[in-house]
């Protein structure tokens, strides 16, 4: 009897010839797994497709809640951003697809799992080490590491097996697509030198004018976003909803040369309208309510955080402690934002809670502020204490 | 004899009315020092207004080249942003003027340091322990720390006194302004809810068409702009040339609350459009030459050095080690960055570099690439090792 | 009618005086507390000298329990040392102090508080910044930071006023004790370069001949001990004994100059017996059970943990945030340490955990090893590629 | 013709077995290099071993006066510790064999350099590592990666091949040794909780008496130590002597579980008399010379330092930065520090230097201290400020 093995299915070209593949060189019954993150692909589609090319069963699993509320709201939490820039939407989606797949295989009773990752990418390691941290004794196949073939043998594969493929509209960019954000990579990108055609962009695509303008109003709990401009709203939603809008401004777009895991680095683009609004929204609400020493200390946290998402490192006992942390941090991270949404530009405007620890009275420049200047310079003398010493005892540091 | 003091002077009302303050309540003899950092104020104004108050010296000095080398490309090679966003032009400014201020106090041989500081901001800290880190045993007196006067007292004591002051235009925001930036309190900006209006703007105020936009490349070496289009300038040059640019588009706003170094949050306004440009730029091309272990460890010392230089602790030894630091780091960050600048939004669509370690043979997806696949597993496999241990052990971390 | 204060009474010489001292220049009536955290003195003895001096109530606090489980332990998960020498034994005591203070004011309807610390140490900081975190309208009265008073003086106010004391043996050492430990200060300690005297040493005399020795096993559940020698014992029981224990062999001394948070240095002696024991045993057993990255990570957490409470900052948002990352990191800190405990030295020989993750098969170097050695030179080449790509654009890094 | 290969040659069985294979196994003519870093190993005999089992040419290469300036002194000045306890004897030594090694291939015109490292441990990363990072175009060889034999393996090829090997005295111990210390593995260390046989130890075998003791100054000069008891002393010297006094009393184990780069935990024991007694002089020096806040912040630099090296990355430009930091740190680490040796412990007893920032006018509690107790209360005032206004707010963070 045929052993059973769990597909991470796409529905593109890669994971389709490797249905085909998986079975032609071992001998296993594929189960193919979709799994809707928001992605804008035609699910159903793929679903057949998958079945027609040899699956034995499929499956469409809509993961998007799970996605928001254990992935994607505690990356923002963190302000998650690799390398300063990269929101992560692919890393975080990663190991929710690898949680799922070891969840399908051990209710199937499957004994492989495959996934349609290269060599070269950092994809491969999130999937491989959130699989082997979830469950050591299943076994991981990686049809594209192994079977080294160019886009154009893999149609020429597809078309000698009769499989059905759908490259009508070829492109020579390699994208990945989430609620989160879209990535591109490859053509004509991988000379950091040379700039992006504007024909790349798809979720920023600009179709405001450019006098438009317009503001919106962000309302979060314990550092998660629940309502726009006044109306609660479901997280995705607000996701799809801030996408739109800010999209349809031009906001979102990122060009970064990064440093992958394996050790090299690469050219990529991001188009991410709801993850930049809400990251800096996030941010200026947490600038309001938490106080200066926990702020500055999480910045370590945040680095760490990313590096960790970014190196596959989700299922890991650093991992949950960092979470602890960051949970602990947004306890009163509750308020509005208000942001100004122009042409190519955003930028918050305001910025209130009931929780926050700005203090007008402490703060003004009025005459009748609260604040007693003779603790000032008291609290300097303290403050510079050692380094007047150094200084008389002849160590000044210019 | 009366004993001599050294006054940190501006030109404004808080140190013009100073100068007959001191000498009322002191028995000294004042000697004001302007120092140009690029500021727009009439200096040759201020210095005349120096004398007829009082002082019974004046000296402009043009410490430009001094602030942009010592201070202004240090911060850059730093990526130096209090709390991510602030790029601390005033900050910088105060140890050098602080520097000044002793040197000339020792050349004159004068016993007090006298600054306009009032007891609620940073400046005051930064002054005083400056100067004490350079030479404790000069006296530091703050009249606005002790003095306590309203703005309408203030004018009211200029006029019984025929102190010529300046204040015909009356601003209800308290600026400061070098080369690298301007920033802006108070007035309505004190209620963090509250939309900054459009006239508090003056380096990013709109000149250009909504359609226009230019590419501008900008040369670094060493971490240091050099060249602007291709065409080598002096620094002050370069700098005012991009404040000029970028501004004309809108571009260099930061609105945030901040958190001072005296325990209380403040809403402060930035405008600093060559500082955005070049931190941007600066980041982008080192990406390109710096691998990824001292990228990221990098970014703790850039915060670490952010949040000495906010605190007043220029001249320290932690200052110097975080500096050697950074200066060893930019050793090879020599390359281009080009620019693309639009209306209110600006990017970096290309960067090159002799020493660039992206390498296209490794990192391209192309079919005659030089990374060896078979790399990528035994890696992974290590990689995830201690993570399949503890899964093996039943510690999984979901 | 007289407000209410409470007054942190040790019993001792300070807040003895401090008693008349505060009726004398407060419309007071003090009520005195005495905290029982495991220091040796008598404190049915200082009771009643608060009650003779002027206290209108006396209270006797047994607050070990919770000084172990809600201070001692956090710190020992943590690794807490200050500098990385000094366990913070009277640092943590501070807080629970602060907190039971704040306790009895509210439920006294007391409106201040008193504490017998002078302006130059570290622990009016932990008082003040506690009682003020916990309730910022209590007024805080610091007697020996108003009324400074040499030691003499204070004996002689105490005869004119009759006040009973009791200094018959006069120390010219400051000395602190609670459970976790004991710190010695002043007298000759004042030069650092000038040695200890012997006769300092309370808690670790040495009772044990040269040859004596000893194995001890320390149990342990989630990083805290819970049995001694294979024998469950409750907390304090099992300190006390180590305490003891170690102390007999003259385990447990430190001599150092640390830098207090008021910006000077000082030179201090500690004696812990059993907190050096449990802070090596801890941290052994979470070699054995913690992987890599989270064991290397927590050292940065462990540094901030220590500095935030010897700051003074323990009823913090940060400290919260931190509490939450040492706790989770603790789940599988469960196992036995056995320690050779000789004259003058100890060191653990031995760590065992059902959780470890130390995995024979894998490390040892016998032939029948499961480590496929084909793994080390990918993972070799991968981990070094930056640096082989660095050479070959000819930037070597020697 | 051969190509030319460079062997990292001990004189042990593994390397010396190698010669042969190598032959064997590539046409190659091996150049046998022998480096001398105070291990005590018979050169003079290793050198005739390789010559008589076919290499060659033969080098000794005494490296010890550069070990020490460029590697041990380094690691001192950075207080480098693996996982706070390892001192990275033999993880420092590797670079530097690595670059001799290269400088020899490159002077030699050879293109492979072979080292006797197997798979499993750190040794193999950090010659590998660094041997890329000095000269990528070279190949490397490890015969033990390639080539699995048991020990009994190895000897009987080494007879059958007449190979004059020295094995008479069979351990079962792996061991690594020179200057800063000796290494210990294998055996019945590979269980974590079996206590480690006295026999294992060489440089700390206890040859005094219990009641023994003595007091030991040494001299530092910008971090590094220059004299013992007045007398000023080679480097070499200072060690050797440091190793035989302080390994007399037993002074210098450790014996703990580590993480190895490769992702297992190993059992390690170390022997380092002279290095724990310099480290700890060391440190205690910093403590009367650095203030706070580059004492505190030299801890991260100090862990990074200290995992760099560990994972073999020692010839890198984050490495480079570290130094830097470092080396500028250690600008007024210059003074006496006196410790008393006594069986089985020693201490730091006083410390002293010009530059010393303890101040005893303001650290004393004597009547006439300098320290004005004013400050500290308005220092408190705002350093508390954060916490208070979190209460006013009903934030309390118990």
């Amino acid at each position: 009897m045929s052993e059973k093995l769990i597909l991470a299915y796409s529905g593109g070209l890669d994971t389709t010839v490797a249905i085909k593949w998986l079975k032609e060189n071992y001998d296993v019954d594929v189960t193919a797994v979709l799994i809707d993150l928001g992605q804008p692909d035609n699910l159903q589609d793929a679903y057949m497709r998958a079945l027609d090319t040899g699956a034995s069963k499929a499956f469409i699993i809509d993961a998007k809640d799970q996605f928001i509320k254990d992935y994607i709201f505690p990356s923002l939490k963190a302000n998650a951003r690799y390398e300063k820039k990269y929101i992560l939407a692919t890393a975080i989606a990663r190991p929710l697809i690898a949680k799922i797949l070891v969840d399908f295989a051990e209710k199937e009773n499957a004994s492989m799992i495959a996934h349609g990752c290269t060599a070269k990418g950092n994809d491969q390691v999130r999937f491989d080490v959130g699989i082997r941290s979830l469950n050591p004794d299943i076994k991981i196949i990686a049809p594209m590491r192994i079977w080294k073939l160019s886009r154009e043998e893999e149609i020429e594969y597809a078309l000698k097996n009769n499989i059905r493929i759908n490259v009508t509209k070829k492109s020579i960019y390699s994208i990945d697509e989430n609620l989160w954000g879209r990535s591109i990579e490859c053509g004509n990108l991988e000379d950091p030198w040379s700039e992006p055609l504007e024909e790349i962009y798809k979720w920023s695509k600009i179709t405001k004018n450019e006098k438009d303008e317009e503001d919106i109003e962000i309302g979060f709990e314990k550092g998660e976003p629940v309502s726009l401009n006044g109306e609660m709203m479901s997280s995705p939603d607000l996701i799809l909803k801030l996408n739109s809008i800010a999209g349809s401004y031009g906001i979102g777009r990122t060009d970064m040369v990064e440093n992958r895991l394996i050790g090299i680095k690469s050219r990529e683009i991001y188009e991410a309208p709801a993850a930049e609004i809400l990251l800096e929204s996030h941010r200026q609400l947490e600038s309001l309510v938490l106080d200066r020493e926990l702020l500055h200390y999480k910045y370590l946290i945040e680095d760490k955080f990313s590096e960790m998402v970014y190196y596959g490192l989700w299922f890991t006992p650093l991992m949950k402690c960092l979470m602890k942390f960051v949970e602990e941090s947004q306890e009163y991270v509750t308020g509005a934002v208000r942001l100004k949404i122009q042409y190519k530009n955003f930028s918050v405007t305001g910025r209130k809670s009931e929780y926050s620890i700005y203090d007008y009275s402490l703060a003004t420049y009025d005459k009748n502020d609260l604040f007693d200047p003779k603790f000032s310079e008291s609290f300097i003398k303290i403050w510079g204490y050692p380094y007047e010493i150094l200084a008389k005892k002849g160590r000044k540091n210019e």
